[in-house]
């Protein structure tokens, strides 16, 4: 699915167009003083060529690039994300999280799809696989104030990246809401399959760890001046977006650290049941085992034992057993041994 | 509440002026040689339009960090501290403690707030949901040497962040004493509380240290004369401040080793601990089961053992136990096994 | 042996020689636009000084370096990758997995080999000991697309690497692989032989880590614009070279990090065991023990014991073990101890 | 106490001088070629007035960090090392370790004291509240060699320095020692203790190892040129202080790698303590319970049990009793289970 | 003693001399076109006093550098590697290894020696206290190819340095094998005396790691075109020796890794050392307790027991025994318990 947005200065308003609509190629297309916004969602390989090679031709590595989900559908990993300059224009790839895959986060692995756009001065193109939350979500900006068009590709492409960063917000809650239950649980049970657990959340931080830092990079980059594309007017707003990335880099740094904590927890928390068990096992013995060898004594057969004559022999044996019995555990107790 | 403190050099001295007395923009304001100091406190939405729309226009998104805390009520987190600068303005936030919260440190999570500071050559605009010790300090010293202004806003300026960073002093104090309690008891009980409130505090130190790190990140660049706005007869102010903030880093650092170092104690004396209960059981084991060894043979009931008929039989198997017991356990002790 | 392959702007066609045709000097050999590849497969010394000393005379230190593993048999490691820059010529050098050798990967420790590059403005010459992937792939490419020679030899020794790295894509899967084997038997059993096979993959991840870091290393540099011998136009081509061994670098980290927590699942596997068995151990004597004290008090012989001359003496005994073994059994059990 | 040394061209050599003797301002005092040298040892604030207020003023903030130790008695710490460059003065902290200290330096935390000085070109003032070998070896020497004055400031600054840092080595071999100490015993006794010394000693090392490396970092700045009062004559003096240090921190890091080292053997000291502890339990109950099973089968009182009318019934079982016992201790040994 | 190499352009060869041939200063000594090279092998105070302040009079602090040995005897350490320039001449120190001292490498620690270089443009002066493979090498290629001299004193110290570099090649070997003996033996013995033989590798590890690591550095800085007595022409030789230090710093990083993977095989086997243990403590208590109880059931003296006058009792209690014996055996077993 093709999407255009076309805004001129001549009637200072945008619209979004047909297909048929688009002119040829890029040097019609910008003869006059215009911003272009087309967006290929899940496109067909034609529609790819009409953008790709006809209206805006680009180097055929940046188009492997963009088309790489598709080309290796078995790997199914995006390509990390990136910027880089060409001689006429910038080509940026980021990994947002695709519409409607937050709900089962913790599930299944964390899937981030790719979003790849290409900026000139007057024409941005964005691509995609899966319909993203950041691009309906401008979209309908679009719709309601179409005149913004005017502030030109990088304002447009920065709506799109503030919409897609904030996109981890919840995927950050949620880990942090599984980290606190594992927390609340991590005494009660010290069962393999916490740790199992933690090690899958652990998994998944990382993988958001590696995305997000490498998008910091991205948009530490875009914020430096480093790119004539992206106007000084706008930095500022580029600046935010990066602002939102170190949050959520501090964030993901915290799980991290939480997660070394609760192994470390998990840890300490079997070691402490095999002491209690230990305990258990050696309180038992110390208390029952002299009193069996007193039993044993006066088990014993010899002809010759004068307390078995006795008439308060039996009661004495049995005194004696408490005697040993609460005596030795009191002993040992005051040893501070058990 | 607005506090609005202005410097002439007409008059030389400093005044407390009402909302009503500050001219409607910054130009009408400075037309003379002046220095303000706009500050503030949990503003309404009025005063805040007054001071960033009207008084001295700012960028929405400068708008938007400043709000941060009221935009996202259940967020509840203060932006990170930076510094950014803009055509006519310079922006830093930081993340002061607010006044009373130092007291009860460590029962509840830390909970920096924010402090937005906008400067221009002769305006300082300080804005903050919370009461701060840094802003009514500096506002009691203004009140005794209103000349003072005379140095302009940047060092206003650094006198509210001077205060402010010795404001983490009685944190810092109340987490190594919390250090220093847990460490006194480590030895004692061997309770998973323990470890529970280690790693309380140590969340407490990370979340110091990611505000110190930033905050001195913030002062090193204020310090550096990267900005104008900030002259070379104030960057020595700034230096002091930021010699304090590597005081903090260091004490947190070493606050972070300690946390490490007493988890290692903690482990070893659970460690310990099962040492000693096992030796208990081992010892217990070693001396009584071989005497009921004994009590056992001579309570088998076969016809013919010459030994139940013997005068000296039963106290002989007695003092056979007593050697059997004493003996095996001074042979383990001597193998240095027990 | 030797493969040479020459293309010229005159026909705008290229096509592979004879040793005999090809000049005695680069001088004569570029005497009109021509472009040159010159592969080395285990040459013969002779060979070598054809090339080396004869066609292209090049330093006696990058002689030493390119013969490498004949020189230096026994210690049979490849000089690390790395790229030096000569006052005439571009010296590469790259770890690739010779072909064949990713079938068994882990059995034996992975043995990557050498491929050696000299590069001037029109020839490049490739030297290796072992048969590569890269270099037949390439050598079918030109088959087909014999003009794609015109490019220059920066273009085709970027083919060649391009080959070379996806070379280690099934590697890293096949340690993904392992690791995901082990994991799955990592609570079943808790041998030793799993920490081996463990440390094997780790060994050979740290291996496979340094070959990559020193080789996006070189790509780096030679992305950089930093040697003239490599043409703007082409620098796009190794940046996508670059690109893939930034993937594999994050894959490889990723294994790395796997095998810590596999680690420290083992070590809690363990852990637990030995928690279970020490269960096992506790609940046999506490229910046991004490039932065993009751029957050897009733063995004793006493003269005056009253139960054992009462009808129900032995039922009410027996009842008494069974309530003294499940009652310290269910006791310990509400403690939570066992 | 002040020391005044005073060197001028006109005749050549140096000699120490009455206060009185002092003028009253830096101008007067070099109007003619000198340099002088003012040591303030505890001064009184009258003696500090004299000369950082009337002599030589200096910044309020100067004098806040030389008086900090004065200031706030309570946090005992000085201010930590620092190089800073004002107009008029370069401003130097460094932490020397006080006469006297490195005898009982383990039993109490290593206190290092504040040297505080300021560098003009004719000018060097010191400042320390404690007596510093550093400073008493450079006055004996300067009695000796009165003409080296003319080296100016900066050398004898250098000569301060070098003094200092060597006073670390003292201190660096008592932690060593103490370190091969608890080595020693690491395999005897695993006590609490020796866990608590080894945090202790590595406590140390940390302090140690900061003072070290923000020393370093002083150090290297007065090294790189950076300061033009440092004549180029003499950063080669500074370069061997540098020297020094650089050895001194290699040390300390060696200390605290062997910090962890011994941890990790005090761990597996008390695990292999546990094995044996284990083994012998084990062992016992191997060897015994298997024969208390067959005296209290011999031990029961069935009427029909034809070995108990056995001649050598009783003989029989005590053998079987022996060859159980010692059976199953050699098949357990021979599994190699004990 | 003194070697000395003079080279000259007038007869284009070289030779060894007599210290009496020494021209008494360097002016005189390179009036016309030379090239020296002045090795001192263990010298006397007068023969360092001949060169190093008659010949080439050098700065107080090389030679305070060079003969740290000689004037500290009891610390034994060399000065750390380091290159540094002065106005006249370049310092260049490194630690080889000295003859015949890799032989007992692993039984005694390592001892580095120090050998120090002045180099100008026309002279060398190597100084060093033992005899050095590097040394000797050096002199005998001279004695055959005499005419080399010609290409410099740098050229000249490249040849030391390339053999110096590779004279740690046995040590890294020697290290290898003694970790490769050490994890041979991990699963056998689990003894304190390997964890105390890994640590002394280890200890040997970071020692060499430290001497490469700053050899390295100074490799770095000769290779960068830094300083000016170092030819272009030369400069790949010098790469050529930094590329063996950076191929053996990684074969030591392996080797440190190793040793953390042998600690933690360690401790995982003594774990599961204990495990086996606890097994066979669990398995005996399992079988026997539960048919001791039974023994002790049928010893009981009660006059009602009907089972002790069954003609069967017996026979039926021994299977009742066995049965009990098997069945918890069989029970724990199928539970997975032991
Ligand atoms: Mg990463
Ligand atoms: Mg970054
Ligand atoms: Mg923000
Ligand atoms: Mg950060
Ligand atoms: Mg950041
Ligand atoms: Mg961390
Ligand atoms: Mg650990
Ligand atoms: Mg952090
Ligand atoms: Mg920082
Ligand atoms: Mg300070
Ligand atoms: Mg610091
Ligand atoms: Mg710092
Ligand atoms: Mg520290
Ligand atoms: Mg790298
Ligand atoms: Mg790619
Ligand atoms: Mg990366
Ligand atoms: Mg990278
Ligand atoms: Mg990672
Ligand atoms: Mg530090
Ligand atoms: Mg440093
Ligand atoms: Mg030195
Ligand atoms: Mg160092
Ligand atoms: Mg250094
Ligand atoms: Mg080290
Ligand atoms: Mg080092
Ligand atoms: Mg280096
Ligand atoms: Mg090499
Ligand atoms: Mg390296
Ligand atoms: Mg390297
Ligand atoms: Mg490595
Ligand atoms: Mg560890």
């Amino acid at each position: 699915m093709i999407r255009i947005y076309r805004w001129d200065q001549a009637s200072g308003c945008g619209r979004f167009l047909q297909l048929s609509e688009l002119p040829t190629t890029i040097q019609e297309a910008c003869a006059e003083q215009v911003v272009w916004w087309i967006d290929l969602e899940n496109p067909t390989t034609e529609e790819e060529a009409r953008i790709y090679r006809e209206f805006l031709p680009i180097h055929p590595l940046t188009i492997e690039d963009i088309t790489r989900i598709r080309r290796l559908p078995d790997d199914g990993q995006p390509h990390l994300p990136k910027v880089e300059e060409f001689r006429d224009y910038l080509f940026v790839i980021t990994n947002p999280i695709p519409l409607g895959s937050t709900v089962d986060a913790l599930e299944q692995p964390m899937q981030p799809t790719q979003l790849s756009a290409v900026l000139t001065r007057h024409v941005l193109i964005t691509h995609h696989y899966m319909p993203l939350e950041a691009i309906t979500s401008v979209v309908r900006y679009l719709e309601r104030h179409d005149e913004q068009g005017e502030r030109g590709p990088d304002y447009l492409f920065h709506l799109i990246l503030d919409v897609q960063v904030d996109g981890y917000a919840p995927l950050l809650d949620r880990i942090v809401d599984e980290l606190e239950t594992i927390e609340e649980s991590i005494y009660e049970r010290t069962m393999a399959s916490l740790l199992n657990r933690l090690l899958q959340v652990k998994r998944r931080i990382l993988g958001l760890r590696k995305t997000l830092i490498l998008e910091r990079e991205v948009l530490a980059r875009l914020n430096r001046g480093e790119f004539q594309l992206v106007d000084a007017r706008e930095v500022v707003y580029y600046r935010n977006v990066y602002d939102h990335l170190v949050r959520y880099t501090e964030l993901i740094e915290s799980g991290r650290e939480m997660v070394t904590d609760l192994m470390q927890s998990h840890m300490t928390a079997i070691s402490n049941r095999l002491n209690e068990i230990m305990k258990v096992l050696a309180m038992i013995s110390t208390v029952v085992l002299p009193m069996t060898l007193v039993a044993g004594i006066y088990g014993m057969n010899f002809e010759h034992m004068p307390e078995l004559h006795w008439t308060v022999g039996y009661p004495l044996a049995l005194s004696m057993m408490a005697t040993l019995g609460i005596g030795s555990f009191v002993f040992f107790r005051w040893k501070k041994w058990i």
